[in-house]
């Protein structure tokens, strides 16, 4: 039935976001973990957890795949049965709605998602590289363009079809930075100026800096388990009431609009429909911000505005905290930071606080409808969830 | 209820395994999809499928990831929700599971499950390491052992503790490649005697060159229903019986036992009950022999006789076409071939082929009851299903 709880979240856990020197990612996981064991003391991890999904995007950072069985056996879930996704930066999205389908299942009534990227020992260049194995070999990296690149050309568009301008994007920069101040986890908790993000140097024109996410270290989970089980484990439960997935292209040179992403549209629809809300329901959305651009792009993606008004909707100051429908209160991938396979879990860990009231300075008042929107490459995955609280 | 179909299997189709030269992985997937949707003419693949889930183990060998979206749009589903899994050479086996979850979960009925693998373009060495990325980076890569070293640990401490032999581990190779000579989508397709195995060159001691697995290209798929959906698609659906998953330590030197994989004795437990069967009622299997020596471990740990005994097994004859169990009819990992994240859904190719009656000259009499095992990395992670016929 719509707007039924498809699960329920019984408890989530964040590592920092930041730079964890000298750990490898299924250290930095545990941290993760142990915030959400500690958070729900009548779960007992080792025999109520019967499955786990964890997002990792890349094997070339820490020359290490296999994450799954190694994450779980570091998490004091030895044994279990452990799976890793990938679908680039929406890794965590996915494994998310994996862990849904394995609990509606009726084979694994707990069950533990999350997601983990250790990037920072790597330099620029060699991020840059390993993040573009997300795009297309043949056709896109082999002929040297990277994702700012990819995004940037996005940008372009956009700004000549609707006369979007760089200073709507960097207000989407000032705001997160404004959140992510208000995030003891968040990777960078300064604020910002629109001179700054203007003045900074340039990546792929129209993008600058201070355009661009972060490369963090970090970790995220989330436990869900059926709603009758979850009921018996938490008094405060989050529910999960639509979930959506849907790919594009690999390469961006395909689509038909290089000014909207398909995969979210669709993506979204699915989950509005399952949830039985259009997005004026929606009290506060986590958005995929990789770059100040793409954020004004879900907002017209996933209709919170009128195609083309996005540069407007956070001129106007509408998803900033206090604003009509907050967006990234959490400081987004662009100040919180951007560890590739923790994001889409990280953006449900946020649900998490801000639906069970435990967000504290940058609580969104009677928050009860939440959105999460984690994308993957250019656009080839979107997955989206709605939450609500009990 | 024990027994009753989980899923059902409507349709499945495999590429040739070997070197598909000049053709990236997702176009080789479109072998696998075109067959599978050839057998199946009710099935409107693009309106009928709701979910993808590919199994792919390295970025490296393509510079390429996000396999899930690539996959998907080459196969004619654009814009399906697809996600990649990995867990070592059982990518796909828990792509299988994770499908199976998925048609469970209600949430969408008809699934698509599959690998793919391009390997052959690289050279031995650059194979070698991409592979190890699945063991333990700080505490086996490092210090330099492969996969191979790793397995003949296990081999040599198991022929220490119970006499197994290397001449016991070479029938393995001779059996499957006899399987192997009868199937036209076999890498290799040639008889070998144990004389040719024995005194092959050594790769790690006691293992040599004709006990290991092959590197090939290739790619597998099989679609999933569920069982009301599939009485209407097909008039020879193979059911799903049982599933079960389990990981263990990513490093081998962690393990209790080195002659022996918890997680393959754990997941198979799993699958058995589920299924409501004990091993003696399995007409067949498709284990994960990536060394010789794995074969013979996975009659010990899946309960196809005594501890100790899986040399004898072999020698008796008991696992050749007209033995008493046939084990890896399609010539297995050692001939078949390993393009690894195709491995797990070739296999479930196999049971489909047999359990309908397709399978040739390698078809086994009276196929009622077969089982897939599927290995990641030295273990870390088993996936076990459990198939029986209309």
């Amino acid at each position: 039935m719509k707007g039924n709880p498809l699960v329920s979240i019984v408890s989530a856990g964040l590592s920092k976001f930041g730079k964890h020197e000298g750990m490898f990612a299924r250290e930095i996981f545990t941290f993760a973990a142990k915030e959400a064991f500690e958070r729900c003391p009548k779960l007992d991890p080792k025999n109520d957890i019967k499955a786990m999904f964890i997002g990792h995007m890349g094997e070339s950072y820490e020359h290490q795949g296999h994450t799954g069985a190694a994450v779980a056996d570091w998490a004091g879930l030895l044994n279990i049965s452990a799976t890793r996704t990938e679908a680039a930066c929406a890794s965590s999205g996915v494994a998310l709605r994996s862990g849904i389908f394995a609990v509606l299942s009726g084979l694994a009534d707990v069950v533990m998602v999350g997601g983990v990227e250790k990037m920072t020992h790597r330099n620029t260049e060699e991020v840059t590289e390993y993040l573009a194995m997300a795009s297309d070999y043949p056709f896109e990296q082999w002929h040297g363009i990277t994702f700012p690149g990819l995004y940037a050309l996005m940008a372009k568009a956009h700004m000549h079809k609707y006369g979007t301008t760089e200073s709507q994007m960097a207000r989407v920069a000032v705001k997160n930075h404004y959140h992510g101040s208000l995030n003891p986890k968040a990777h960078m908790q300064k604020e910002i100026t629109i001179e700054k993000v203007l003045s900074s140097i340039p990546i792929a024109t129209p993008l600058k800096l201070y355009d661009c996410s972060l490369i963090s270290d970090g970790a995220s989970c989330v436990i869900l388990a059926k709603p009758e089980i979850a009921a018996k484990l938490t008094d405060n439960p989050v529910h999960i009431i639509g979930s959506g997935q849907a790919s594009d292209t690999i390469g961006l040179y395909e689509r038909r609009s290089l000014t909207s992403l398909l995969s979210s549209k669709l993506a979204s629809r699915t989950a509005y429909d399952m949830a039985g809300i259009n997005s004026k329901d929606i009290d506060l959305a986590e958005v995929h911000d990789c770059f100040t651009f793409a954020e004004l792009m879900a907002y017209e993606d996933l209709n919170f505005c009128e195609i083309g008004k996005g540069g407007k909707m956070v001129e106007n100051g509408e998803t900033k905290l206090g604003g009509r429908l907050p967006v990234n209160t959490s400081g987004g991938l662009k100040a919180k930071g951007h560890p590739v396979g923790a994001t889409g879990t990280a953006q449900a860990y946020e649900m998490y606080l801000q639906l069970t009231g435990q967000a504290e300075r940058r609580q969104v008042n009677d928050a009860k409808i939440g959105l999460t929107h984690n994308v993957g490459g250019s656009g080839s995955t979107a997955t989206i969830h709605v939450y609500r609280s009990d």
